[in-house]
């Protein structure tokens, strides 16, 4: 089958022809019709972050149909229309048993990102349990956004706790910020965007935010509590994660108002103590999002409460200028298709 | 009457004699028989945090008696034993209106620390909304130190949500770090006791610590680690708010966990996005607590849930010895008496 | 002044000259602007539930402008547009100093229904602390909706906890369902309407509502786990409180669902201790609002989120036909108003 | 192996000879040690509740080591000392993606109750995933308790959402009630025990009960009332759920307050609308426990948090013995014990 290898941080990805996966016990072999291009594989090119052993095939957005099951697999036959989950748990420490999958203990890898061998490819092995079965209406394209960028919003709105008439303001309208956004406005909370990338200020409006702005620091600051009555807004939800984003929204929030970081970087928030005790502010940190964060975005996409946010596809072939053009920025999100 | 007066920062409190307060419409007079030395009071001394205009009358965890009523004032009567609230909220701003008294946005002063003056003295005068009845099993030393050191543990212990089971580090053993211990026994969590003055750790045992450490920074991180098998503490409890010690709680969270810091310096934290996002850790401020809190601690002393944390008392005119026993450091909490 | 008096139960109201009540200490005279009819006022009409002293005059959804403020008034001025919060709390016990401003245990009255004369008159006298300002895009009919019908709808969803995605059966589409049908449809969430009255159709789907019903008990809940992958709903609220609505109410709930009861009849529904337990069913009241939810109520109208009820008006003079009419059965909401 | 067979309902088990299991693919053989004797045992012998395809073997609190493991059980090997989960859960549903393991909807059986043979055998044989490692400090004996009389009450517990200060009533202090009673006293609540068989005062005092009423109906309501300031109780948590305790239970919660109903009977509860609403009321069911409630109960009993409610152990030979003695009443619980 044919691959996209990446065989040395740093460099672009080597299209190779490599052996196809057979699926052993309990697994299934999965042919990828679409598989999304993330924040994330910028940052394993980098080195940043996770670190999996090479050659590596990444890609964790991941959409496509049964090709073949290995022994004991009798919920999926081949045909089937799925999305991949990407954290394969162990479904047996406290977190695996209290709704917290991505916090397992026991980790066997991360599809595309550490471990297990991704979607940058033809066909991929994955455990059964891996696999959510995707609705009639969703497509491959939209099913693939929801096993990151989707899944992810869907918690972090989640862990925001959000009420309708809520003032929310949403830093960084990637592919993630995309659906925040979108999930937000869908349940009756007044949207701010911010992204430093001006020409984004329609898509984020397309996606029901009520403002736009593209200032940092301060400045941004001083534009939050103008639209918030001068107290602040009742929650931020931070897709960067940058040192600048995180004092800016901590700044904007209202006494008693909640932070959720998504996003990070290498960068550290100088916290104040007194900032945080004496107008009891929350910052509390989202990672991607459990199975049933999966299966609830594809619902909202099947039943129509969220919209494509898929901007553009490749082939595999030109995964490395999907690569270059993300890294370059990017509105909404670019996928690659498959045959 | 007698009361210590603050002239300017940085000197000691002089003790002259003052008017009288009256008690104006909808107030109350009420005769000081107890008022708790708190750590706010030397941040007070030393201009940190708020700044009240001079000279003023500091004291802020006051029990008393009624010693007269103004217009308007039906529910107390002259002989009642009480308790004050510290916080002189609006009753109509958002936060008044949604639990959050100590987060009033118009905030009439607070007792003892801005505006209002406190109990440093024989008598003072507050809007009778500001009282409530001691107990009769509570006595006026034990009422006194509900009104800041106790209101404020229940508060924060509220905000941890703490479960039967549960293991908390407690960061801090002076007054608010002990009722906080003693509250975690009491609600059959496993509370790791961590203060830097070694002989505190009886002390600390004595409010229920199951275990007491002195370490800090990395040391303390490896401890808890080793206290929590190698997965870190369910809650962590700061109350003392340093760079030092809020790292190495946050450090000491398990995935999942939820710091929640009282305490409050200049000092600040540089917060790791990576690790916030990634655990999905939370980081809470608490602020103080509300009269629900202050009410609900009294109601703990009462039926013995709660312990006196009282060490020793002083009279007025040894206030100033007082203040810098607290600076030197105590274990437990000192009060004012009045005959 | 002109009022509507309550001589006896069953009997029309008097329209009389009555004597227009002077504010006193802390009060304000409120020049009524609009009164709601509401379904309470049949209830007090019949004798059932409340029972004031006669003669009384009812009114319990008012919005006005203040005429004259008594002593100590501060905050309002003649002149101001204001909404009346009904009920009349101490603002000591433990439930207003804990966000539950309806379950006051010293209510000194409700103002239109028990103790305190309501709206159905040209002006009406309430202490300060009931008045909350009118946003200025709210006009008076719907600033009087807010007062009953919209803080109960506000405070029921509240009380529902609601996800963007769920499935939520509402039983009666009268005053307090077609806010609560907004109010789920704002949040993402898919509305199932149900009334006996088939005329209502129309108005359930305008006001958001994905499915209307018209049937009952085992009919009803058959269609309702028909629209719900015969796995039954997230949540009902039942806005009714007949025997018949609960228990199909009951039994269209899911496995872990919530069903919310506003309404409240003389009717008990059997409860199966079975069906509540092996199922982890759950079976809540809801009372009115707080203030806070008065407040939230009339921001959603101001922002547009939520549309007027409104769908006739009368004069005072023909409040018995206004009661009539609404027996008879109204959709939307009929409003009292005075020039 | 010998083994107690239930051949028909209403009839005593028939000891006999019975083929050993063997231990499938994925499951594993287990030789029990422990099997405590439950009240469902009874439901199941008297036809309510559960119907399992007859001839069946009972015992659903199970304790036991492991004899053997099927293929590719890598977790467990033969002689690890292990408790069994009773669901036979689906890990593929809704339910079980969101934590409430006991509400799957593809449920694979009960071990004991329904489908899977259970613990009144000298082995059975059970997927891997229903086992728990028993801590070294937890005996067989109480480790069985916590199969379901434990976890039900943690989980109980953990739904009734207490706090420290709280006054709960439970009532029906067999198993269940018995530790539900000492999670209560652990988490600093005042447990006032209900049970209308005297004897077991002592019993429920030292379970920490701080009151034991036996009445029953407007008495005990009467009572509870006067033991909570005529408020009425925070929680209350009815492990019978006949007609009358879930009455009473009612009537005695405080405005707010929550019931919480463990057990089921054929009866129905006349459940009022109007007491509902108007005080705000929250009825709610709890089934059993999940995976992680089992584990948390185990590590309660590992520290000591918990104490063994074991009154009395019997072989296997005599469990019709057993199960007459619990019909006529036990305290405590029985179990039966395997050498």
């Amino acid at each position: 089958m044919k691959a996209a290898l990446l065989r040395s941080f740093g460099e672009p990805l080597s299209i190779e022809e490599a052996p196809k996966p057979q699926p052993g016990w309990g697994e299934a072999l999965v042919r990828v019709r679409a598989c999304g291009i993330d924040g994330t594989d910028l940052k394993l090119l980098d080195g940043f972050g996770y670190a999996p052993a090479l050659p590596f095939i990444m890609g964790h957005e991941i959409a496509g149909e049964v090709a073949a099951v290995g022994a004991d697999v009798t919920e999926f036959a081949p045909g089937d229309r799925v999305a991949v989950y990407n954290f394969v748990t162990c479904n047996r420490c406290v977190y695996c048993r209290s709704f917290r999958d991505q916090l397992c203990l026991n980790m066997g890898g991360v599809v595309g990102v550490l471990d297990v061998p991704g979607g940058y490819a033809e066909f991929l092995c994955v455990p059964a349990q891996q696999l959510i079965r995707l609705p009639d209406k969703v497509d491959y394209v939209d099913g693939a956004t929801c096993c990151d960028a989707g899944m992810t919003a869907a918690h972090a709105v989640d862990r925001a706790r959000v009420t309708v008439g809520d003032k929310v303001l949403v830093i960084g309208i990637g592919g993630v910020g995309s659906i925040v956004t979108q999930l937000l406005a869908a349940s009756g909370v007044e949207a701010i965007a911010v992204d430093i990338d001006a020409t984004k200020e329609e898509w984020a409006r397309r996606q029901g935010a009520l403002h736009f702005l593209r200032d940092t620091g301060d400045a941004l600051v001083s534009l939050v509590q103008g639209l918030s009555e001068d107290i602040g807004v009742d929650r931020v939800i931070d897709v960067v994660g940058l040192k600048n984003t995180m004092s800016a929204g901590f700044a904007s929030l209202r006494r008693g108002g909640r932070m959720v970081v998504i996003g990070y970087t290498p960068e550290r928030f100088p916290l104040s103590g007194l900032e945080l005790a004496q107008n009891e502010k929350e910052v509390i940190g989202t990672r991607a999002g459990r199975r049933n964060d999966l299966s609830r975005c594809l619902k909202l996409y099947a039943t129509g409460a969220l919209r494509s946010i898929v901007r553009g596809t490749y082939p595999l072939d030109q995964v490395n200028e999907a690569l270059a053009q993300l890294r370059r920025g990017v509105t909404g999100r670019i996928v690659l298709t498959f045959d």
